[in-house]
């Protein structure tokens, strides 16, 4: 699938500050970019590093008053697809040192509180037919509100207040699967069918894969419904939302507007 | 210095269950193991990975019934000891990628709402003299009360309660130092001066190393005042305690009892 | 229904500290204390004040060191029951001041969040019938775990982790109560169905009875299970377990036992 | 002093939905409320409570749709002002029943926890001298930020954070003072030098006055220096925000926008 991404925001900073940005489409075996460009407002110091798990890229900012980015590129996706019901969960002595991190409990996602929920609820699936199971229970239980969440919303809340936006389903389906004892990460992406038009979010979770090296791969899930695997452009991942936000300050900073598009060519 | 290391801790597990165990005193450059002994309890399954940031390893089991865990060995510790008041604080955009992700909230270590405390409290220090005062604050306003804390105790509840454990005090200042933009990660450990003797855990603070590659090092610190670098014996590091538990249980466990004794040769 | 009760609890205060004390069964139309004696350690002050809702008495205490207290009495239960799913909902602008109160948010009853849950959940019962779908709908989703809690576990905890003990059971439903509009408090009590013996807590719910005065009157509700309106002996109310502990210290304490007992006779 | 009141606010509910509103200035022997005129959008029910602690009046209607409030009176206050730290502490043995409850931990002020600071702190004051410090020490560690809290924000975010509005103030020093074993409740009011003009909250506490009835007499306290004693006009009081917002809704509702002004005559 092919897809234009346009995307821009701008915000302002009182006192010269570090920023951390991240929202570019990285450049994957599975999803090539093509003409990417960005823009940035002048700043003291920008530098780029790699982002978690070699996906993406991040960059620092220094800077002070308005700043200003702009990025537009092209995304060939082709996503090897599997049936996520097929799938069996990776004995955790067969997981690779790099997954095991994602079983643990992060900022957002303090997943062990969930394991008598899940083993209640969910006890008769097993490994991808679990994660269907989770992602059909959240699409079900909890509404779409815009609004209904802050940056403080973690999967706690979320799981009690039945309601959120793409960052909770996706805290709610991380917990629930590490509660499960199957490693999920956070994806900040880009897709088309969100609605309204924003950056977006979904769950990762690593199940077995015979044919890898690593006995396992990674699997995209979207509890929200509104973006598959086929039309999903990674920016970045990490353990939540705490890890991959497109605009992370370290001091005040007031954030004026974002303004997203995504289009299928 | 040369130190003896015993420890043992034992747990039931009604059902077969995984579990993640990481107690071992880890091989690295600074501190060398020696004759390492670990006996473990039978079980169906058991793998190592390595730990986090390649510091030690993990060793998952699969089994039921009581499990019980011993270890012993010798560590001679040689470490590069810098005064940290005369430590600089690497920009951020000269960071490493790897220290980026130790900038961010974790579990334990909600550190963006510190920002106005860390600026008021300690707006007129830098770098490694910032982790002096943090340091120092932490000694002075907080408590050493066994007991006090549980897992589900996080470094907002110890800098409101002003009281805790190692832990605690581990995750206040983790939480500081990142509300500094200093990338400072969670290092469980063994150490003679803990009292009464136990597992140990520390955090670890990334300053700028003129003489490295990266840039920066990793300095320990500890809060506690129980422990200096010279004889801390490193297990493993994390975000925080979420990631270095000696003991983390994928479904119900019943913890029954430990011993650890590190005495100086 | 007639009941011998037995109770004594001791703790330990390092220095001068004012303690409040609340154990005593409360004088009430429904329920007949014969023969209470209450014996206390010697204190520098000890006052009765009134109870929350002027039921039963709260006791003032300053002491220091070691401190016991003892205490017995026959208590005569004849309560009006009426069949739960019978009561109708008071409409708000109907209820009167008194109860109005017991409709807020409390310390660990943050109802409001939960009102998509029981809307979605509940939302074709109502009044009497709901509460007695709540009560049910706890007492087969979460279960019974001496030690699975403590003092800081509030409702969204123990919904979130499926398990708790009786004031968890009754903090829960207390929540999805006052989120349905049904005004809730806290009941500590004495009960004989309790295993392990120990205080007991339940719910009371506030719902219409055409033949009062304000419209309304209290129904008593235990979701565990362990007692029914026939056999609980009342020893105060409140908005939930904050406010009426057996033991509330103003001051560090340190608990060190307690024995009850409670027999039909 | 002689002010004139003027308030208005409006919402809507996308179904018959009850709520409570609460914004009338209350009658009380120290303020005289002299014309008043309270103007509601049409509604389906609506009926008057007496507030809590019998301090104004409570109003509840069930409506649908658009809803307009608007308030209007002139309030003549003659307050007793005694100075703070010439007030004693009322011993916890000679305070009134109804006092008592204002010691307990509630929704937003879960007070024990700061037990351990207030001792560190102010523990070399008592009374109304500990509590000027604690106004003082509030109004010197935190900044008054609009919008940097919200209706789930309590007293251990804003000791946090160092930041909040009104509320959060009142918060903090409802918190430090039961902590102390000084009862202190919420006060909604009304107050000419809020600025930007609103609906004000301030806290008040219960300090000996050998005068009364009861030995002890409410004081108000307001830690952000906006409002003093004299120029106060209570609306209602409570344990904190949940018991005195002047909007409850007990469903959805979308709150549009608010208007205040308060003018010395």
């Amino acid at each position: 699938m092919s897809l234009l991404i346009e995307a821009s925001f701008s915000f302002s900073l009182d006192q010269p500050t570090d920023v951390l940005l991240q929202f570019e489409a990285a450049s994957l075996p599975e999803q090539k970019i093509i003409n990417p460009k960005t823009t940035l407002s002048a700043s003291e110091h920008c530098a780029r590093v790699p982002a978690q798990d070699d996906i993406g890229e991040r960059i620092w900012i220094r800077a002070e008053g308005d700043f200003d980015v702009s990025y537009s590129a092209r995304a060939e996706v082709q996503r090897m697809i599997a049936p996520l019901p097929s799938l069996e969960m990776l004995a955790p002595h067969d997981m690779p040192g790099e997954a095991v991190q994602y079983l643990f409990d992060s900022r957002y996602c303090p997943a062990d509180q969930f394991q008598p929920f899940v083993e209640a609820e969910f006890g008769d699936t097993q490994g991808g037919a679990r994660i269907a199971a989770i992602r059909d229970w959240i699409a079900q239980n909890l509404s779409y509100v815009p609004g209904s969440s802050g940056p403080d919303t973690g999967a706690v809340d979320s799981f009690v207040q039945r309601q959120g936006i793409c960052r909770d389903y996706a805290h709610v389906l991380i917990s629930l699967a590490r509660a499960s004892t199957i490693p999920a990460r956070y994806v900040a992406c880009y897709s088309p069918g969100v609605t309204p038009p924003d950056f977006h979010a979904v769950a990762e979770v690593f199940l077995e894969d015979p044919n890898t090296r690593d006995g396992g791969t990674w699997q995209l899930v979207d509890a929200t419904g509104m973006a598959t695997p086929e039309d999903i452009v990674k920016i970045g991942v990490g353990r939540d939302a705490a890890d991959v936000s497109f605009l992370t300050s370290f001091g005040p900073s007031n954030f004026r507007s974002s303004r997203v598009s995504v289009v299928q060519e």
